[in-house]
């Protein structure tokens, strides 16, 4: 698999949406954006996600002209349109307003409907963390995973961020509400592999780890079974109803493509509230105290979460991307 | 079991606080929350509760005299000392400034630290919601369950409460991060019956069923394996570091006894953003479909979170609250 510079990466994503209508600076930051997603390890959801991305410009899903827009303001609450526009440049967008509001009022909310994938999640806790603000943020989806005690799929698997600054490497969770993602299950099936935990049920209702039993039903699996099941429903909830625009439900009935997403952005303003010595030395205290703990495995020591991300963030740095042959020609033949 | 009215069980309760030296308003306060949380079901975080809450002030953790007070204001944001009083009143009185913020700035932050085991945290989700508001809220807990990956309890359970309102029955989540609860698990063990789904690790290091098993290791296992664990981690930061208050860590230090703690409290400022009659149909119309779920067993219709919760408490309400008649004479007895 060969390992792409940072910057080759970067130019490739930025060429096509160019050549694709986009212009300069917007093309620059979705570049940026799904470079930093690779580049923290998370392929799926950015060098692997792009020609999907492609698809849907051509489609007409992804609107590459459109500017999102503030629909209603209400102090430190805002209701914002994405017009359709490019999913992870909206995403920036949107907790960049609210981290301007959380710097006015201390929290800051913005509710934004139409949009579309803003790809990795996590890259707007980290975008809060590195403003010096707790950053929470949430996403609908299509409908992909059957609620609790259903067998057929009418929630969404919604995936939640929370990010805590910290100087030396953020702390965010970034965790869809299903156990696996679909990329996850394709990747470990084709490999012939099994989960490490079950992930969904098979033809005889039985949890399975076998992705290749689990397609059969599409019967994924909850965090937490009904929890997370409870969880993703009221998410998508608060998004949609906050944004004013489409619930899971609502984007099932625009067919198999997943568009008009809503999404939750807060941000509020940790260095301020806090102070930042003291904010510094109250996290490192609790993640020392994490790092002690007694492991399963003494050759995986506890890691506090985003510290996987950081360090693969910097062997890719180092020695490039690992970009997949046939998704890099495919690229560069856009 | 007897089957104590709302009115009886809630006068008992406010006898004893009163007795143990409380105001009359705030008995009266607690002990509603306490009945509510009964008649909704949830006996584990009311009326079998209720000796801790009275060891707890014997012990002076509580201090039934304590006014919380706010530390700072930053806007739509507050940080709040608990002063150690009563968790529940406490928690009541965070969420009301957090609407009363939301009514002001669209949304409102509370962070609370120094405060007390709020009982059932969904209280303050039905109580963002009965004002119209999205509510999130969040508390910490003493170190009771490992991080991902350790053998050892360093992280708290952390319950996450998301409530959105709706007329004829709000819509709550409330969960643990623990896949079950200490309660429920010892509940389980002394009937000598199984978890439905595994909880935790037994001794040679496998997923078991056995709460006996489990009890062995007290290695519980968070909702979604390293996902809920991440969340918990993440959390505790949020609230503790917002509220200059203690974290999971710092609580362990104080010893076996679980008090000062720190929670999490945002409102939004729903029905006033949304507008109640688009906010009634885009809710409704998301729980019309979840409920043509196909069932998986044709007799367990899926129902909404929150729905379990309403149904028993109308049956309660009518019927009177079992409670178990060791707990009854225990607290006639204080």
């Amino acid at each position: 698999m060969p390992r792409i510079p940072f910057n080759e990466l970067k130019a490739e994503f930025k060429r096509v949406l160019m050549k694709k209508g986009c212009d300069e600076a917007k093309a620059d930051l979705s570049a940026q954006l799904m470079t930093e997603t690779s580049c923290d390890g998370v392929y799926s959801h950015g060098v692997n996600r792009f020609p999907r991305v492609v698809e849907y410009i051509d489609k007409g899903y992804i609107d590459l002209k459109a500017q999102p827009e503030k629909t209603e303001s209400f102090g430190a609450f805002e209701r914002w349109n994405g017009n359709l526009g490019l999913g992870n440049v909206n995403a920036k967008l949107a907790m960049d307003r609210a981290i301007e509001l959380a710097r006015e009022f201390g929290i800051g909310g913005v509710a934004m409907g139409n949009t579309n994938h803003w790809l990795r999640g996590g890259s707007y806790g980290w975008q809060a963390a590195e403003a010096g603000c707790v950053g929470i943020c949430w996403t609908n989806t299509q409908p992909n995973m059957p609620a609790w005690g259903a067998k057929d799929r009418r929630i969404g698997n919604n995936p939640l961020i929370l990010a805590v600054p910290r100087e030396g490497g953020h702390v965010v969770v970034d965790i869809a509400m299903a156990q696996f993602s679909y990329g996850q299950m394709e990747n470990k099936a084709m490999r012939g592999e099994l989960l490490p935990v079950p992930g969904g049920y098979d033809e005889h209702g039985e949890l399975s780890c076998d992705p290749k039993e689990i397609s059969k039903t599409w019967r994924v699996l909850p965090i937490g079974y009904w929890k997370g099941s409870a969880l993703a429903i009221v998410m998508d909830l608060v998004a949609s109803v906050l944004a004013g625009g489409r619930s899971t439900y609502a984007i099932g009935k625009l067919g198999s493509d997943e568009y008009s997403l809503s999404q939750m952005y807060i941000a509020i303003d940790a260095k301020r509230i806090a102070g930042e010595d003291y904010l510094a030395a109250a996290i490192n205290e609790v993640l020392d105290n994490l790092h002690d703990s007694v492991p399963v495995d003494p050759a995986q020591p506890v890691r506090y979460p985003g510290e996987n991300s950081l360090a693969i963030r910097n062997a890719n740095l180092a020695n490039g991307i690992p970009v997949d042959d046939k998704v890099w020609e495919k690229i560069k033949s856009f």
